[in-house]
């Protein structure tokens, strides 16, 4: 990370931003810092155990966050910590929404670590999701845990190879992604900075109007779509490209859906959107699968206002906002393996009411769904409910309308961006909402990231009892 | 409930009402209808199997529901089929929301059947509660299903005497309150109507201003408060002081939460209350304690327009809108006894990441709760929060506002009454309202007062299949 803080240092030094000093001394900083950190504790003979782990993954994030807000603060932005912590953290978990306003003239520095901040922890996610919340049995994910075909292999040489195709796949993406912008027109400093927080999912622009900027600009909105899938989709799907002999076939049942989902939805919003004005239904149709692949994807990009679609379009906008991607993608939300695996366990437990003693094998694709994975996806989506009712109550209570509460909450949680109505909704930003509106958002965002079970879990006496 | 039409009928005849034609045609109809079918089946040999029981409970409460509608849509009032649906729905299901307005002037007949449908689904909800979701195994109140301390005593007159407790245990409420409200300055007619609701929890008034009309009588305030909070416990209570020796003593730890509840809440917004207005502090506890418990027990009576009393209280009757009160009693929502569930689960399953093969014995108060209890009361809360998305997804592609949908499907999911927001909140009612929007409505009331699974689960294909 310190490394890191001197790339936008760099970029804010060639256009002769003073800026650029912050940056360095934040990376100087982040150094001492993590080298004292080294220093402590590099000789001490420390056993892995769930509760370590999960204390681990919240250290990274908050710290990250937290590091990553410094150049934000001391730099010439007017703003206070907790907006600049609240940048930070949606950029650090991939969410996307902002604070901060008069992007298009902001100096590039600052625009760069955005960026970054999104890059770095959309990677930090995949790897999160694929290598360590499988084994710390979070959420229902176990199942992605499974997928070995050579299960006599040793654990450690796996993980490091996994972990080499999640980078190599990441970073060939946004290599292609940004190349595909530049060639699509953008210039370099966008394409960079989109190719970084599209394939990330995460929605940061360099531009107030967000890929509006862009919107007369139908091939950029076609890749810019087609990046946001790729960022959605499960990554083992890339790695099983790049190393095919290592992961048996996995017909993934979240992928049917996903695209179901898009193909479904978004022809059915281009056909409303053709009737009521006069656009093209090709063009109808780029505009309504962008902005839906960006919800549903949990990215947080806009071309305009979709909630002024019609009322179907505001319904179908606010229930994919819950949805998100695939589990093991970069995207958030509450991830289609689950809906499948919930729906599956719903209609085993429908069934045992009918013939109370049924044996029902619940099977996710050609995996048989255990007690542990269904009870832990039930215990997700408990916290996920409980924590978006208590997160848009504690929204309510410090000042804000409901609609921006619950929306903001959920938008929060599920990592998209924009919420709805006029403050919060996709042409809108955060920048108007209170300090303390904006920590209670922050958690939530870190909460959603982290796949909630992470972070409450913190919270319960026994995990900090002997 | 054929009979039960003759009590308007005699209503209107006195008052001198062309209506009470209609309420005698409809209970002919009624009457019939319910012949035929005795005569139809009085000869079958039917054995009792929980599909039966899931198909017996929603066609009694989807009839009652019709048959209820038909003298309000034949009526002098100019309404639609959907709205005397809505109308009957809403009386039925205990939950009051209402698409009348100019209740003060209208035919007597007609308000007071709107108050017997309240009383009689009330009633109904208390018997399905405590005699039929147990054996049924709903939403994790089989555990009420545990009290008998005589485990040697035959079903049936068991079943018999609980049926004879619970109803003694109702008309005793219901008449207490009625003399109550009488005694202290209500009219006799108001009286008898207000003492049907409250103790339903119904929440029909027969004023618009519900009983704000009585706003300035503190005596009726203090006497619905009391009547609401007695409605919104478990009638095991009482049927247990009517018959001691049947049932085991019971400390319920539901009892704790709801009156924690009740006193901690009353108490904080009375405090705001006075802090920001120029009221007395007893007069601010009278006005924030009944609209509380009016909300926590689904009653939804209001005195003034609670949402305007600042930010605190807004985000604490969203919240307490999805609580609900006691099982067992006649209030819907969530309700406490699964919050409880929930809470030792959550925690349970938590533990167990840390230390994964922990034994953890659940409890509810003295009570092992069983992997089937758990399993039950997640279905419950994974089905009550996906109707309320898909519910508020449907009223929004219907044109209705984010919040009116949100709260809409929330309050009427709730059996509350009153949502939040212009339109529906406690000032307004439903009457501005679409009628496929009213129609989504009804579903979700009656969903929700059948404790969603018993509705659900008749669109599975197994309980159509053989």
């Amino acid at each position: 990370m310190a490394g890191t803080m001197l790339i936008p240092a760099l970029v804010d030094l060639h256009i002769g931003n003073r800026d650029w000093l912050v940056f360095v001394q934040s990376a100087i900083f982040t150094g001492v810092l993590s080298g004292l950190v080294v220093l402590a504790t590099h000789n001490s003979d420390i056993r892995f155990s769930p509760r370590l782990g999960f204390l681990l993954i919240v250290a990274i994030w908050l710290t990250a966050a937290l590091l990553g807000a410094l150049p934000l603060y001391f730099s010439t932005l007017p703003i206070s910590f907790s907006k600049a912590l609240f940048e930070s953290m949606s950029g650090i978990t991939s969410t996307g929404a902002t604070v901060l306003t008069g992007l298009d003239t902001m100096p590039r520095g600052i625009l760069m670590w955005r960026s970054l901040l999104c890059w770095f922890g959309g990677l930090g996610f995949v790897g999160l999701g694929l290598l360590l919340l499988p084994s710390l049995r979070v959420g229902g994910i176990q199942l992605l845990h499974m997928e070995s075909s050579d299960k006599s292999e040793k654990i450690l040489p796996r993980i490091h190879q996994i972990a080499q195709g999640i980078v190599l796949a990441y970073l060939t993406l946004t290599l292609l992604c940004t190349l595909l912008y530049f060639v699509a027109g953008m210039g370099m400093f966008d394409a960079i900075n989109h190719g970084m927080t599209t394939v990330a999912t995460a929605g940061f622009s360099t531009h107030d109007s967000s890929l509006g900027f862009y919107a007369h600009n139908r091939a950029i909105l076609v890749i810019a779509t087609i990046f946001m899938i790729l960022g959605a989709l499960p990554f083992v799907l890339y790695i099983k490209a790049l190393m095919p002999q290592r992961l048996s076939s996995l017909a993934d049942p979240q992928l049917i859906l996903f695209f179901s989902i898009v193909v479904g939805f978004s022809f059915f919003l281009a056909i409303g959107l053709k009737l009521e004005t006069s656009i093209g239904f090709g063009d109808a149709l780029i505009a309504t699968s962008f902005n839906l692949v960006s919800v549903l994807s949990t990215t947080g990009f806009a071309t305009e206002d979709y909630t002024l679609w019609g009322a179907e379009a505001l319904g179908i906008f606010f229930l994919v906002t819950f949805l998100g991607g695939c589990s093991g993608s970069t995207s958030g939300g509450i991830k289609l393996n689950r809906i499948i695996i919930l729906w599956q366990l719903a209609s085993a437990s429908l069934t045992r009411l009918i013939i109370p003693n049924a044996i029902i094998k619940m099977r996710y694709g050609r995996t048989e769904i255990t007690q542990d994975v269904s009870q832990s996806a039930l215990l997700f989506i408990f916290l996920y409910m409980a924590s978006l009712v208590i997160g848009a109550t504690a929204l309510t209570m410090l000042g804000n309308d409901l609609g921006t509460s619950i929306t903001g909450a959920l938008t929060a949680l599920s990592n998209v961006g924009p919420g709805f109505g006029d403050t919060i909704g996709p042409v809108g930003n955060f920048s108007t909402l209170s300090d303390p509106s904006l920590l209670v958002l922050s958690y939530l965002m870190l909460a959603g990231r982290l796949e909630i079970i992470t972070i409450v879990i913190l919270f319960t006496r026994r995990f900090w009892s002997r």
